[in-house]
C-alpha cells in the first residue's frame, strides 16, 4: 500500500460525531462543543531528535520549537491558543536538567501567547527524544478560514521570507498568531494555512482543497537571506528560488484574498506590521496545479512537498 | 536532579491562564472554555513499543490499547469523551497495512464510545513505534471528581479484579466510562481515579492529594485469575496479593464515598452492572500512607507505584 493510499484509507474511515465541524485534513480540527460564540481548535504536533532537531540543539530551543509549530497551526486557522499538553519521550538515562531546559523554552513561548500548560507526561523512548504537543484553541464562530476557500482571480500572499529555515529560523520563528487574526478581522480571507512543508507543496494543498490552480510570479517570491547565502559559491546547493519553493519549516502564512482587496490589504498591513514583509506572489487561476512565470515564459511546477495525514 | 525534584520544578513553573480549572496533576486537565453547562477535559497518553506492547502484538490491539488508556483517564473524571487526535511515530520502512490495522482497532473502540477521530499525524521514530493520543471530553459543571476529595471515614472501592493485567487484559480492558458517570450521577463520590500504575501507588495519589491515610483489608482485595495463575507453581512470581497491589495497567476505577452510602451503593451497583465486580477494600483514615490489615495485624505498605508528571 502506497502512503497516499494509506492516508486515503485512514481518513475515509474515521469515526465522527455531531461535534465535528472540520475533521482531519486542515491545519487544525474544528469542533463545536457548545461555546456560544466560539468553535474549538484541536491540534497535535510532534518533533523528533535527528529529524526536527539534534542532540546538539540547545534544549530551550527544542522546547520552544515544539510549541511554536503547534501555535503556527492555530495561526493557520486565525485562532487563539488556550492550553497545551506536553508529552516528552526520552531515553531512560536522560539528564533532568536537559528536560527542565526544554520546558523553560516551551514555557517562555507559552507565556508570551498566554497559553496554559496543563500537564502531559514523560515516557520512555530509548533511542531518541520525541516531544508531542497537543493544543486547544478557539476561533470565533462563523466559517473558520480553511484551505478550501480559494477562488479564481484571488491574489496569493505570503508573510516573511521563504527558504533556508534549517539554517536557524526553524528554532526561532514567530508563530503568526496576531497577524492571522488581524487578517481575518479586517479582510475576507478566502483560504489560509501556514507553510510547514515548503511553499510548492503547501500551496498545492490549498489548490487541491479548492479545486483551482495557481500562477506564481518567480520574481515576486520573497527569498530569505539564508537561502541566498546557502547558494552562494556552492553549485551543489539549491538555487535560491527553488529553496523558497521547496524548503520546509518556513512557518509563514499563505493566504488568498479577492484581487479587489489586494492593494488595500497591502497598504493596511504595512501600517500595522511594518517589520514583517508581506508579498503578493501570484494569483489563483482555473485548472489545477502550479504554473511558474518568469521573463522566459510559464511552465508547470511539480517539485516539492509531501502529504501528511491530518 | 532526581525525577521527583524535576517533576516538582516543572509543575511549579507552568504557565496558566483564566481557562484553567485543574492543571497538571489529576487524571485530566479541566478547562472552562465557556460551554454553558460543561467543563472541558483534556488529556494525552502515549504507548511505546517494547514498553506497552511488542512488535508481536496484533496491531489492532495496539491501536485499541492506545485509545483505551486515554478513555480510562476520561472515565477517571466521570467525563464523556468527544474527540481524539492520533500521533503515530514509526520507522520509515513501516508496513502500511500494519498502520491501517492499528487504526482499525482504534476506530472500533472510538465508534463504540462515540469518539470522533479528527486527525493527527504520522511521523518518524526510526527504532520503534510510538502512539500518542490526545483526547477532548466534557464533564458537567460543578465540582468535577478529583483525587483530592477523600475524607476520613470514607469507604474505598475498586471495580473489577486487580493484578496480572500484562498477561492479556492490558490489551482488552474496557474503559469504565459508563460506570464512572453512573457513580457520579447517583452518589456523592468524594475521590475518583483510574488504576494505571498499581493500586498501592495510585491510592497513594488520592491519599497525598487529600492529606489522609488508608487502611486496606487484605482479604477484601479482588485478585484476578491471571495474578493467581502466575503465582501457581512459580515461587519466583509475586504473591497474588502483591500483584493486586503493585501490578500496573488494571484500568479499573478506584473511588471513595461516605461510609453511610457504601451499602446502598453496592446494592444499586449490582442491579445496574451485574457483570462487573465492585469491592469495598478498606477505609480512609487520619494520617498518611497505606496500612494493610490481615488476621495477623496491621503493617504499613510502602511498595509499588511511581510518579508521573501530569
Amino acid at each position: 500500500m502506497h502512503e497516499f493510499e494509506l492516508i486515503a484509507r485512514l481518513t475515509k474511515a474515521l469515526p465522527t460525531n455531531e461535534s465535528v465541524v472540520t475533521g482531519a485534513g486542515d491545519d487544525c480540527a474544528v469542533l463545536d462543543l457548545g461555546v456560544p460564540e466560539k468553535l474549538i481548535l484541536f491540534k497535535t504536533d510532534a518533533v523528533v531528535e535527528g529529524i526536527h532537531f539534534t542532540r546538539a540543539t540547545p534544549p530551550a530551543k527544542i522546547g520552544r520549537k515544539a510549541l511554536a509549530r503547534g501555535l503556527s497551526d492555530i495561526a493557520a486557522m486565525a485562532g487563539t491558543p488556550t492550553a497545551a499538553l506536553v508529552t516528552v519521550a526520552l531515553p531512560p538515562d536522560f539528564d533532568a536538567e536537559f528536560v527542565a531546559q526544554i520546558y523553560d523554552g516551551l514555557n517562555a513561548l507559552a507565556e508570551k501567547h498566554a497559553v496554559a500548560i496543563v500537564g502531559g507526561e514523560t515516557t520512555t523512548n530509548p533511542e531518541r527524544i520525541l516531544i508531542s504537543i497537543a493544543l486547544l484553541g478557539t476561533v470565533p464562530r462563523g466559517q473558520p478560514v480553511l484551505r478550501a476557500g480559494a477562488k479564481i482571480g484571488d491574489a496569493i500572499f505570503v508573510t516573511g521570507e521563504l527558504g533556508g529555515s534549517l539554517a536557524g529560523k526553524h528554532l526561532d520563528f514567530e508563530p503568526r498568531l496576531a497577524e492571522a487574526r488581524w487578517l481575518t478581522e479586517h479582510f475576507a480571507i478566502h483560504a489560509l494555512m501556514d507553510l510547514s512543508d515548503g511553499l510548492g507543496g503547501d500551496l498545492r494543498q490549498i489548490l487541491n482543497a479548492s479545486q483551482v490552480g495557481a500562477e506564481i510570479l518567480k520574481s515576486a517570491l520573497p527569498i530569505s537571506r539564508a537561502a541566498k547565502l546557502a547558494a552562494r559559491g556552492n553549485s551543489a546547493a539549491k538555487p535560491p528560488v527553488m529553496a523558497a519553493l521547496t524548503d520546509g519549516e518556513d512557518f509563514e502564512l499563505l493566504f488568498t484574498v479577492a484581487s479587489n482587496d489586494a492593494v488595500k490589504l497591502l497598504d493596511a498591513w504595512r501600517a500595522v506590521f511594518p517589520k514583517l514583509k508581506l508579498s503578493c506572489i501570484g494569483k489563483i487561476v482555473a485548472g489545477s496545479g502550479i504554473v511558474l512565470r518568469d521573463r522566459h515564459g510559464s511552465h508547470p511546477f511539480n517539485a516539492g512537498g509531501y502529504e501528511h495525514f491530518g
